[in-house]
C-alpha cells in the first residue's frame, strides 16, 4: 500500500545523495526535507564517492551538467552500486544536446538504475539512443493519451524489462512501470508544468522513498508520484486569485510536508495494469 | 503597444536559453514560465551550440561567472548571432572586479547583442570599459533623476548607436532607448531592490518579450520592463504588514504570472523622449 | 546590546562577500537583505580578491566546494585577513568526506578566522581534524543538552582561544562563544531544521553583523543568531495549518526584514555564561 511507503520515509528518515542541477536544487531539498528524508548535495569527483556512502540512495539529475560533473556522476553511481543503494536518473533535457545524449547514455551503460523518471519525450530520446531500441519511436507518441495508453504501456513494460528498472513517466497521464506491473496515475493539475523543477522535486522524493522501502521500488515510486500529484491538487485548492506559480511552488512543498498516509492512500487516483 | 508584446509570449511560448548565475538561476526560470514562455539553463562549453539552436534567444547573465563559464558565453553568443538570435547581455557587477569588466568587454566585442540591461553604474562601468566611450564618465550621473534625466538619456542613445543595440537602464526610473527613441517608464517600488535578483528576472523576461517579438526590439524591451515593474506594484498591494523580502519576491512572480495585456496597457507609466 | 548590533547593520549596510553552496545561495542573498546588508557572490579565482576587497567582510561556506571552488576560497580568505576584514567559516558537512574535512583543516590552518559557525557535529568535526584538540571527543556530546551545557561551554571556550575566534554552536540550544564569555541561547524552533539552509543563511548574517559591528564580534554574532531564532519564531507564527516548511523559509526571511532592535531586545532568550 502506498500509505505504507510514504510512512517508511517519515519512520526511517533516509539520508538521499543528490548530484543535481543548480536550477531547481533548493527546491528539491526542501521536497526531501518535506517527504520527511535528509538531502545532502555533492558533486566533486574527490568525494561523491564518500558521500555515497553515508548515504542510502543516490539521485542523478543531468540538468546542469558538465565536464567535471559527469565524472562525478559515474563515480557515485558506480560506488552506489557497489553498496547495493538505490540510484536513480533523471534524465533532463536529453535529446536536447549531443552531450546530454550521450552522457545519458554512458550513465545507463556504466550503472545499474532502480528508477529512470523523465517526460514522455526524455524517455523516447533515452530508449532511442539505445540501439536495441531503435523501434521504439513509432509506436510510442510524445503525449500519453487514452488513446494510446495501452500501447504505451507494452513500450515502456518492454523498455523496463530491458533495463531491468522501473521506468517513471510523468504528464498529464503518470505511468511507473517495470516489466510486468504498471501504474496508472491521474493525479496532479497541469497548472505544476508552469512551476520549474516539479519534475526534480519528484525525482529527490522517487530517491527517498526508493531507500525507504527496499525490495518494493515499483510501489515505491507510484506512491511518490502521487504524492506529487496529490500535493499538486492539495497545494493548487489553498491558491487565491492574484497567487500564481511561485507562491503555487510553496504550496506543493508545504502540502507535501503535510501530507500524511491516510490523505495520500484515500486521494491517489491510480489503476494497475 | 505593450499589450501586443505581452500577448505575443504567451501566444508564441518562446524557448529562451539562460547562462545565468547559480544565485538567482530558479527564480529567473519562474519569471520566463510566469510571462508565458519557456527557459533552458545549460553552460557547459560542449552544449551550448546545441542548446541555442533549438531555442530562440540566448540570455547571457555574468553575475557567478567562472573560466568555464566565460567560454560558453562566447561560443553561445557567436552561434547565437550566425542564427539570428536574439542575444541579452546583463553585465551583473561589471567594474567590480578586473574579470567581470574584461569579460564584459570582449563579450560586447565578439558577440552582437540585441539589448544589453543593467543598473546605471553596470551600463556606465560597461561604457567606459571600451575606449569609444571615455568621456561618458563626466556626463552621466550614478543615479537617473528628473535633474539629469534628458542629459543621460542624450548619452544613452548614443551608446546605444554605438553598440547597435538597445540598452535598459533600471532603477527608480528605467530608461529603455535605442539610438532614436527612449521610453522613459515609472513603474515598479522602492522595494524591490531588497530582493535579490530582480534584475536578472527582468533579463530573463526581456530575452522572451524579444524572441515572441522580432523587430521590434524597443518596444518588446519596454513592455517586458513595465510589466516587471507594474508587478511589482501589483505584488506590493497583496503584502501583510508581517510580510518582507522573501513573500515580496513570490508575489512579483505571480502578478506576471497573472498579468494581461489590458492591465499592462492600462498599469504601464511612460513616456518617449 | 544586541538591539545595537541590529541597528548598525541597518544603518552602515554591510557589503558581504560569500562563497557558499549553489543550494540555498539564493536565501542567503534574501537574509543578507532582510537585515539590512548587501550580498556579492563570487566564486572564480580571478576576483575573488578584487571582490573582497571592495567588501567589509567574507562568508566561507563548504557546502557544494569543488577543486575550483576551493583555491578561491584560500585566496579570497588571505586576502580579507590582509585586508582585516572578518571572515567566517561554516564548515558545512565536515567530516562526511575526506574532501570536506582535508578543506575544513587546511582553510583554518591558512587564514585566521573571526567567527567560526556549524552544528554541534560540524564544530567536533573540524576540532577533532586539528591534533591539538583530539582529546575533545570524549568531552563534546553530539547534542548539547542542560545536562552536558557547562561542560561543552568549557570546551569550546577553549577551542576558540585555540582558534582565536568565536564559535558559534547552532541546534536546540545555541552556543556562541569566545575565550571568556559564552552567549547561552533559547531562540528558534525545532521545524527550522525541515528548512534546507537555515544555518547556511545564518552565517551569511552573521557575517553582515561582523562587519557592522567591528570590536565586538562575539555580541555581534550572538545578536545574529538571536534575530535567525526569534525569526523563527515570528514566522512559524503567521503560518496556516496547511503550510509547510517552504512558507516557513518565506516567513523567517520576512520577519528578519521587519525585525526591529526594540523587538530584537525583547524577543532575544539568553544567558552569559
Amino acid at each position: 500500500m502506498l500509505k505504507e511507503c510514504l510512512e517508511n520515509v517519515r519512520k526511517n528518515t533516509p539520508l538521499v545523495h543528490n548530484i543535481t542541477n543548480y536550477v531547481t536544487v533548493n527546491d528539491v531539498a526542501n521536497v526531501i526535507l518535506a517527504c520527511g528524508a535528509s538531502p545532502i548535495m555533492a558533486d566533486d569527483e574527490m568525494e561523491v564517492e564518500d558521500i555515497t556512502s553515508i548515504c542510502g540512495g543516490l539521485n542523478i539529475n543531468i540538468g546542469t551538467l558538465n565536464s567535471r560533473t559527469i565524472k562525478s556522476m559515474i563515480k557515485a553511481g558506480k560506488k552506489a552500486n557497489l553498496l547495493n543503494h538505490p540510484v536513480l536518473l533523471d534524465p533532463v533535457g536529453v535529446g536536447a544536446s549531443q552531450l546530454r545524449s550521450q552522457t545519458a547514455k554512458t550513465l545507463v551503460q556504466e550503472i545499474q538504475f532502480s528508477v529512470i523518471r523523465g517526460n514522455i519525450s526524455e524517455i523516447k530520446g533515452l530508449a532511442l539512443g539505445s540501439s536495441t531500441t531503435q523501434g521504439v519511436d513509432a509506436n510510442m507518441a510524445d503525449t500519453v493519451t487514452d488513446e494510446n495508453l495501452m500501447e504505451t504501456i507494452q513500450v515502456l513494460k518492454q523498455y523496463a524489462k530491458e533495463m531491468h528498472c522501473v521506468i517513471a513517466v510523468t504528464g498529464a497521464i503518470d505511468l511507473v512501470t517495470d516489466a510486468q506491473k504498471c501504474y496508472v496515475i491521474r493525479n496532479g493539475r497541469k497548472e505544476m508544468s508552469s512551476i520549474t523543477g516539479t519534475g526534480c522535486q519528484l525525482s529527490g522524493m522517487i530517491t527517498a522513498f526508493l531507500v525507504a522501502n527496499p525490495g518494493n521500488f515499483t510501489e515505491a515510486a507510484a506512491a511518490a508520484v502521487c504524492t506529487m500529484g496529490l500535493a499538486g491538487e492539495i497545494g493548487y485548492s489553498h491558491l487565491q486569485a492574484y497567487e500564481g506559480n511561485s507562491t503555487y511552488r510553496n504550496r506543493i512543498i508545504d502540502a507535501i510536508y503535510n501530507m500524511d498516509g491516510k490523505t495520500l492512500e484515500e486521494g491517489a487516483k491510480y489503476e494497475i495494469y
